[in-house]
């Protein structure tokens, strides 16, 4: 037997105990005349204590190892006559009376400690000493233990997990799938699932009712920064359900989530609409931990001779409150990252509400302080507040406004991640415009349905981007964790949402033939979402990335460096499958 | 709101509650008067009641609807005057007001019953239909509750689940992999995993100390039936133990799933060594519901001038209990079966234990009554017995006489599929001669340990037969239901163990490098094992088929019938992966 106990366990009520213990040695310390050795293991540390006086050569053997060595020791669980309060094990330490290594190690290329000094390149390449750290490791229990509380929370509601396949056929339409060519069927290809969806609807016609998966998808995208090839799902999907049972079965599931494993109650789970969402924060996943919502003042700024207002189509700004003293170094920045491309915007107008109750702006040349008033009553400013305003195009200056936003909340500290703050936001638009391809795209996937109130604008091209959708996202943080829709059941809404999208009758049975065929033999009502769980994860965690909440990531090509792959294969492997391989110009 | 009930909770307590239903039309039947709908969904049946007296133009409606047609109805719920005690609903029916049709059917190609009239190509191509049917969503919600009960079982004893990749480094070595060209890295591959072997032993070496995952593998074989291209693990790993610890955790969860699932208690879960199994069995996953071990009768059968039996290396034979009776046509019935190429016998020997104390058998020529009695002796045989006895090769006569252990096992209806049998085998051995190759394999793989008082055999290769593992396999009803081993973790060992399998260093590196440079930084001793979950759902339910325990199957071409995957892919596809097909010799 390796152990009687784990490095986390003992504490002074063990005084007095035989044990043995298994781990990893963290450090050590040679005072001359005793040695100290930590020893880690995913339950905790535990102090061991070698003695010259008593066991010469045990201590000298003990003073040889070096980090990381793999150890089994027995002995005596005594006191400590200096404790240590920081940790469970704190005031006790083993008295060592028998020691094997049972391996050694070289000496790891980075510290096995919270704030390590390896770079992420390293760190990725020996992943598995850095899924030795405390930070990591914590996050994959976080996730585990999610998965278990989900998992339970949706089987007490009657939700059944059933795993659908991963090897699917490709569609074109949506993201690129990743293909795997069949042997067996030389020339033929499945694809790896993008997510259930298909699959999801099927089990609704099969009668599941309520169907969940925590499942992996694939997506061949061009990898921005923290998006990962493969990711993981918590697919759901339910029958005989309107859009409101859909939210209230998943914030109730969030709420129960954000309860056992943070202790925090949400009073309230609040919906927005999509318009809402655009208008007062310029984006579909807007951040309410805090406020500064969009202020429009076109009908109290125009006409009054500046010419950059007067020829805009919006003019919209948000109050920061308290900021009226920010100096023209602080302003400048802000105009700077206005200004920078991924914001897009041309400038930025302030204008402070001095705490004496005057006004000094950037266009205090077209605005007399009557003006500036009447702005400021828009914007319910106070004194010593800063009011920042940008103008354009609508689309580009709410972009814009957003970022600027988000950038104030971050500079006045108001996005504190361990505040949380949930929303739902409802009646996505069904239909998106593609000016490249000038044709009109479903916004979440074809068979959304089109709210009940809107169904009659299908007729009408013209409409058609007027279309609401019985579409949701949640998001949290500002972070869209998961959406959904309420599913089109109806035979003929269906083929009228193909034509709509350009499909012919051939080309949507042949992408979604067997859905569309399943539809005629009896489809109830359905409708579902589904939850980015490596999203999720670094949400409830307070972090943006979602990549060591994932335990072997892929690089932003795609590449594991630390397995190395993707990596080339046999020739008879591409033999068997009916391939080649073309040359690649390796000047490119 | 599309139901205030489930078509399953109504009862005797509810008569008087005006009710809401949605489901699907299971039949109809049409009494003049009265017309009687059984509404069904998950989670029952309800009858409804239509009657032309109260509701002429509601009951017209209601007899219009077919087979499988979505309904919702609104009614009271009415106490039957003809009660069926064989439903839990079956004491009420709803006398319906409202009736609205959330969506007509087609006639289904084959009928929604328990015992269905479709085939089962039928039913594979209309999947979504055949999992409308009872005993398929029984199965999956079987192996929901099971997944349910295996995560929460190893959560509580600090086993944490960790999503390994799925887009992997292929490896040459073992079955062959699924691979997916990568479009970033052109004429690079990554396979799908066959198991998350190598992943998990990293985790051990991360310290996550009890790992697993219930996690899709994937193996590019020619199907033999009832294998599937992909199907799912319940993949497990432990660090810091021993082969004992893992036979009792793992043992205790298969103990807790059948008192759970079937309320079933095992007083004894018994370990067998390989060789045991080889030579009472014939097999190394022996069907243990029933005895008739193989009896060796070399020492009493030889010199007797039965050359058939002198000439052999092994005669061995089962005694049927209480078969003597058996008449001239079940013998030669069984003497046919033996000689089935499949297995493989020359022919077959019987003895006759008669009432009456006599002998009769196949070869009294050359024994005589006292003769058969040793032999019957040797068999602990006594009146009324058959004794049914091959011989030759000593491999070839196990295997054949295993086969007729299960068949004699299967006519006198000792395999009763209600009955559960578990055991462990353990010791295997190490490594396996292939005659092909000429070369050891690793029987298990190549990390699996040798024991102890077995590894100084390591260093003498014709000693190599004989060393036994580390290794164990789970076996119920004579079904694999699991296997693993206790790995190496010292690199020493590990590279005689690639020597010995006739790795160079070279190929050991490219191979397994990232794992093998894992070890060099403090690779604690761990071991684990992997249940083969459809099959563990299939042995549960006493059925042989995986097939009708997972969702979406494929079918012995590695094809889905239902979506028709695999399919042909766009040349576009083709040129971003930067591969071409070959020709296909479409005469072959």
């Amino acid at each position: 037997m390796y152990r009687t106990c784990t490095c986390g366990e003992l504490n002074i009520a063990h005084v007095g105990k035989e044990v043995t213990l298994s781990g990893w040695l963290q450090r050590s310390r040679d005072l001359g005349g005793m040695t100290f050795i930590d020893l880690r293991d995913r339950y905790g540390i535990t102090q061991l204590v070698f003695n010259m006086e008593t066991n010469a050569e045990l201590c000298e053997k003990a003073r040889k190892l070096g980090r990381e060595y793999v150890l089994q020791v027995k002995g005596l669980v005594a006191e400590r006559s200096s404790k240590n309060n920081k940790i469970p094990t704190g005031e006790i330490e083993i008295i060592v009376s028998e020691l094997t290594v049972l391996n050694s190690a070289k000496v790891p290329p980075f510290t096995i400690e919270d704030n390590s000094d390896g770079g992420d390149d390293l760190r990725m390449r020996y992943r598995y000493l850095d899924l030795r750290r405390n930070p990591i490791r914590k996050n994959l229990e976080l996730r585990h233990n999610m998965s278990i509380l989900i998992r339970n929370y949706l089987n007490t509601l009657n939700f059944i997990e059933i795993e659908t396949p991963f090897l699917i056929k490709s569609t074109p339409e949506g993201a690129r799938d990743f293909v795997v060519p069949s042997r067996m069927n030389p020339g033929e290809f499945y694809a790896l699932p993008q997510s259930p969806q298909q699959y999801k609807q099927l089990l609704m016609v099969s009668g599941f009712d309520r169907y969940f998966q925590i499942v992996r998808c694939f997506r061949d995208e061009d990898l921005r920064a923290d998006r990962q090839p493969e990711f993981t799902q918590i697919d759901c999907e339910m029958s005989f359900v309107e859009q409101e049972d859909v939210l209230n079965t998943f914030e109730s599931l969030v709420k129960f989530l954000f309860k056992e494993l943070k202790n925090i109650e949400f009073d309230s789970f609040p919906r927005m609409s999509y318009a809402d969402a655009m208008k007062y924060y310029g984006c579909d996943k807007p951040d309410t931990r805090f406020g500064m919502k969009f202020v429009e003042i076109n009908d109290v700024a125009k006409g009054k001779g500046f010419g950059i207002f007067d020829n805009a189509n919006l003019i919209a700004g948000i109050n920061a409150e308290g900021c009226a003293e920010y100096t023209r170094k602080q302003l400048d920045e802000l105009t700077d990252f206005v200004k920078r491309p991924q914001v897009g915007a041309t400038g930025l107008v302030y204008i402070k509400y001095n705490a004496d109750g005057s006004f000094k702006s950037s266009v205090d040349k077209f605005y007399s302080q009557d003006d500036l008033k009447v702005i400021a009553n828009a914007f319910e400013a106070k004194p010593g507040d800063l009011m920042l305003v940008l103008c354009g195009d609508e689309d580009k200056t709410r972009k814009a406004l957003c970022e600027l936003r988000l950038e104030m909340g971050t500079r006045l500290g108001l996005r504190d991640n361990t505040k949380f703050s949930p929303l739902w936001v409802v009646d996505f638009p069904l239909l998106e415009w593609d000016e490249e391809t000038q044709r009109f795209y479903a916004k979440h996937h074809p068979f959304t349905s089109p709210k009940p109130e809107d169904e009659n604008f299908l007729d009408t091209p013209a409409e058609w981007g007027k279309i609401r959708a019985n579409a949701y996202d949640m998001v949290i943080n500002g972070v869209e964790v998961g959406g959904g829709s309420i599913r089109i059941h109806d035979r003929d809404l269906q083929n009228k949402m193909f034509h709509t999208l350009g499909f012919s009758d051939e080309e949507a049975q042949n992408q979604f033939g067997f859905l569309m065929n399943a539809f005629e033999y009896g489809a109830p009502p359905h409708g579902g979402l589904a939850f980015g769980f490596d999203r999720m994860c670094a949400v409830f965690s307070g972090v943006d990335s979602i990549r060591d909440f994932i335990a072997f990531p892929k690089n932003n090509s795609g590449r594991d460096v630390m397995s190395g792959s993707p990596s080339p294969i046999a020739q008879a492997q591409l033999d068997e499958l009916f391939i080649d391989l073309r040359e690649i110009n390796t000047e490119k």
